[in-house]
Parts: structure tokens; C-alpha cells; sequence
């Protein structure tokens, strides 16, 4: 099943070299989920064909306007489509506000319900459960309450071994016990263990979005052994001081967060305009985590499952 | 002198097609003013490699998200790099409260002055003069408050024609008083007239913005004689109801402003989504008014001086 990440928007607060401010679309089974919102993210979708109109749920990391000043555009814009499916929309508070204030001087009616869910968290905290999958937010360390976001799946059933249902004669209602973990009891009373019967399946796959954020080591945490992590790298080291001043990290932090966090693959973004060639950002975070890569406008990544020794 | 125009985005409200929202750059001899400030304008405008620190005027003509939506994006970029100089922003009322929840609820700050101007008109007023050229409003014909501006060139002095200065040995004084209109007093008290002694300078080129609107023969009125005269066609005649419906015009109803005014060339824009090919906008119009151009993003129409006969 899609998992995958599609790149709207790689630059910093100030757009440049034909970068766009954040923005990334996760789908994850038949779910599209925006993250981030930066202006112009509308453009960005249709430029790569994505169908924003399936667009359910929208996560905004916080009210910095590179992260959030597209937003008003994109739901006005759902509301000339004509859509009528719902949309929730999750960021720490006062988005709301600024987006009923443009929609009122703007004299615009959105006919679809937006339920603004405003988050405040102190830890690692569930926002979103599905059946598929679940989203928690943590905080992140910037100028302005920001939140990291984290989407995991959610582990899928064992699959049974289809030479086992012959050698035991399995009906359908053994076959969903065993599927959810049961042992099998046969006549004789004794037990065949569950883990002769199934194969496990394949792990849950995660992802985890920290932009904007200064070096933080509590993300490492939050992000535990994330297959894919996203943490901005708006700087190089050779200005690191920027960074901290203004609470961003440099490449070799965000490098640092991800061999920190055991994670499987590290995406590098929300470049300064400072830097025209994003290679430098590259060249840093793989020294110290090799495992580095950059994004662009329009990367697909995909997180595909891992293959199983059998 | 440089009179420009360059195209920064064609679409009507709903961006499609690659198109981009409203906005266009006039040039006017050292000044840049910005006309209209959809989402995603401050990236057209690197796109195109336009100094958008140039900038000191900005003409909003209403507020629909389509034509103010990248205005707050722009002023923070402004911010970002540092931008002291003041900034006029001219547009319906509204304007500048929609702009100060931004700023307040993104944590942001401008380090500039920024004067709103919010303007109301039921005639042609003049909103700027410069020594180069005046600014006018007047009102279009749409769901809210809309405003139409004119550019215009302030006439430029005369021409000495250089054989004089040596026929009647002119000194500076006299030289300064014929390029102002004067006759020449010579010493036996005749008269030459200044006609005899001068050039006329090339006529004060004109440039009038018309988007949206329906169709309203004010403003052939209000653009009368104007070079070059921009009127949203944001659909064709297949679609005329709908065009009233929403107080659009259709590129026939552009042409018959154009000609109805006397322009010398109409450019057409503001097309809807519904037309992919905007070939058919341009067929429409100019079976009226055989001087109707197309808009496309990047296009730079220049207006040149008219050739004089001598």
C-alpha cells in the first residue's frame, strides 16, 4: 500500500532560486495528508498533478507565514471546486483566527466544513486515529510555538500460512483467530502456537516532519526509530551562529537528530536563501549521518516495506 | 524612457493550467509599481528576475483572494531582506486589516512604513502625481468594491530645435523659458513663436487597468484614448451567462471597451479555469477589436514612443 512523500516546497522564510516555502503531500493508503502550507502550495499541487481535492486532513507546524500564508488560498479554491467533504486542519493556535479574518475581508463562504483543531502538547501526543494509521504531534524548539508530527502505520494483521489452513482442515472463523495473534487448539487438546501458523507482516512504516526547530535533542525521542525523518536544515555550520539566533538548525544537527533517533533515512530541507546550491547541506549531514538526503520540488519519496528473509 | 509592462499572473480565481493569480509589473521611467498581488507574486517575480525591492507602490484593485493574496508574503520578504524604504499600498478599504492580523498572529514585523491608502471612488480621481506621471481610480462594476486604475504620463517638456539656439545665439535662461512654451522676444520687439522653435516631445503614453469588472461603458469613459488598455476576459461568449452571473466579462465584451474608448491595443487576461487554451479569448476579441493580445506570465509589453513625422 502508498507510502509516499511528495516535496512542494524546499526553501526558508524567504523564497529564492525557484524555491517555494513548505510544503509536502504524505499519502499513506488512500490518504492524502498536507503538511505545511506555504504560499503559492495550490501552484505546487497542480504543477505536479497532485489532486488536492483529496486533501483530508492539513498540518500546520506553526504560524510562521512560509509555513501557513497558502492556506487561505487552497481553501478558497476548494470552495470553487465545489468541494463539500470536510477538512480538518491541525496547528497550534490562532490559525483559525487569521483565516476567518481573510475570509470575512475577503467576503468568501467556504461550503465545506474546516474543523481548526489548535494543539498545544508537552510531549508526544495522539491527534488522529484511523484504522491505517495514527498521527501525534510533539513540540519542536523556534521563536513561536511550533509542533513536530509524527505519522505512523498501524501494525497490519500476520498473514497465515496458506499451507496451514489445508494440513488443518481451518474453517473461516479459525482463520480470522489465528490472523489477530490466536494460538490453535486441536481436537487432542493440544496447541499449535501462532507463530507456526503466520507470517508476521510487514512493520508499520513512519514518518516524522521537525521544521522549524533549533537543535533539540528531545526530537530524537519523540522520533524513535522513524524510517524517514524530514528536520530542516535552513543553515550550514558556517553559520551556525545565525542558527541559533534564530532557532533553526544547521545540517550537521539535523544529522545529529537522526543518528540520534535510529532513523532509517534522513530528508534535508527548508533551505536559507543564503545557499543557491543545496549540495553544501548534503555534503555535512552525510558525514556525520550517511543516510542523508536532499529534497527538491516534486521528489517522490517513497517508504516501501522492507523484504522479509522469507 | 522605459514604460513596461511585464505579465505576472493570467488566472481568474481559481489557478489552473500553470496559470498564476493576478499581477503586473509597470515600469514608469525609475519606478516599479506593482499592480494587483495574487499568491504566489513575490515568486513570479524571481522568476522573472524582477528587483521586487524596486518596488514603491502597490495598486490593489479589490479584495478578492485572487488579487491580495500574495500581498503578506511579499512585505514579510520585504522585511527578510531588510527593506527600510516606505511602501504605499493603495486598495479598497479593508486592506490593511486583513494585512495587520497577519502580521500580528504570524509574530512578524515590518521594519519599514507602510501607508495604506484605502480608497473609495464613484469617478476618476487622481490617487499620485509624480513629476513622471499621475496615478487614477475609478470604479469597475463588480461583487464588491472594485477599483480600475490609470497610469499616465505627465507631458514631457518641448524640444529646442538646435539650429535656433545658434540663429538667435540663446543663452540659458531664454533656452530654458522655450522648452517651458515661451515665445521669443527679439530685440526689435517681434516675435517668434515658440511653435517655430521647438519640437513638440513624443505624446504621454497611458496604460489602464481594468480587472474584474463586468461590462460597464464607464469605463470607456474613463480610459478614453488610452495606449494600452488591460480588461479581465475571464470567459468567452459560450459562457456569457455566467460571465453576468459573477460580474465577469467575456473577451467580446473587452473588445467593445477597447473600441468603445478608442485604445490603441487591448491585452486580454484573468481567464478562467474552465479554458485551457487561451487561443479562443484572442479570436473573440479581435473579431471586435483587431489590437486584442493575450496576456502570458513573463510577457514584457513595452510602449514605445510614436514615431513623429519629422
Amino acid at each position: 500500500m502508498e507510502f509516499s512523500l511528495t516535496i512542494l516546497g524546499t526553501s526558508a522564510a524567504q523564497p529564492a532560486h525557484g524555491r517555494h516555502p513548505s510544503a509536502q503531500l504524505l499519502r499513506m493508503r488512500e490518504h492524502s495528508l498536507l503538511i505545511d502550507c506555504g504560499e503559492g502550495t495550490q501552484m505546487q499541487l497542480g504543477k505536479y498533478r497532485l489532486h488536492s481535492g483529496r486533501i483530508d486532513r492539513i498540518f500546520i507546524s506553526h504560524l510562521h507565514g512560509d509555513h501557513c500564508f497558502g492556506l487561505i488560498g487552497l481553501l478558497t479554491s476548494f470552495a470553487l471546486s465545489d468541494r463539500d467533504r470536510p477538512l480538518e486542519v491541525y496547528s497550534p493556535p490562532g490559525l483559525r483566527e487569521m483565516i476567518e479574518v481573510q475570509l470575512r475581508m475577503t467576503a468568501s463562504r467556504l461550503p465545506f466544513v474546516v474543523n481548526f483543531v489548535e494543539v498545544t502538547v508537552g510531549d508526544l501526543e495522539v491527534l488522529v486515529e484511523e484504522e491505517a494509521f495514527e498521527v501525534l504531534a510533539f513540540p519542536l524548539r523556534h521563536r513561536i510555538p511550533t509542533l513536530g508530527y509524527l505519522f505512523r502505520e498501524r501494525p497490519a494483521p500476520r498473514r497465515i500460512r496458506p499451507e496451514k489452513i489445508e494440513e488443518y482442515g481451518l474453517d473461516f472463523l479459525q482463520i480470522r483467530a489465528i490472523k489477530s495473534g490466536a494460538d490453535l487448539s486441536l481436537p487432542g487438546g493440544s496447541m499449535v502456537p501462532n507463530a507456526e501458523l503466520t507470517y508476521p507482516s510487514s512493520p508499520p512504516r513512519s514518518f516524522a516532519y521537525c521544521s522549524d526547530t533549533a537543535f533539540e535533542p528531545r526530537i530524537a525521542e519523540f522520533a524513535n526509530g522513524v524510517d524517514l525523518l524530514f528536520h530542516e536544515s535552513t543553515f550550514c555550520s558556517d553559520r551556525a551562529d545565525r542558527a541559533a539566533e534564530t532557532q533553526h538548525a544547521t545540517a550537521a544537527q539535523a544529522a545529529q537528530i537522526a543518528r540520534l533517533a535510529g532513523a532509517g533515512r534522513l530528508l534535508l530541507g527548508h533551505f536559507s536563501s543564503r545557499y543557491e546550491d543545496a549540495t553544501v547541506f548534503l555534503q555535512e549531514a552525510q558525514a556525520i549521518f550517511p543516510r542523508s538526503e536532499l529534497t527538491w520540488e516534486g521528489r517522490v519519496v517513497q517508504l516501501p516495506f522492507e523484504k522479509r528473509p522469507f
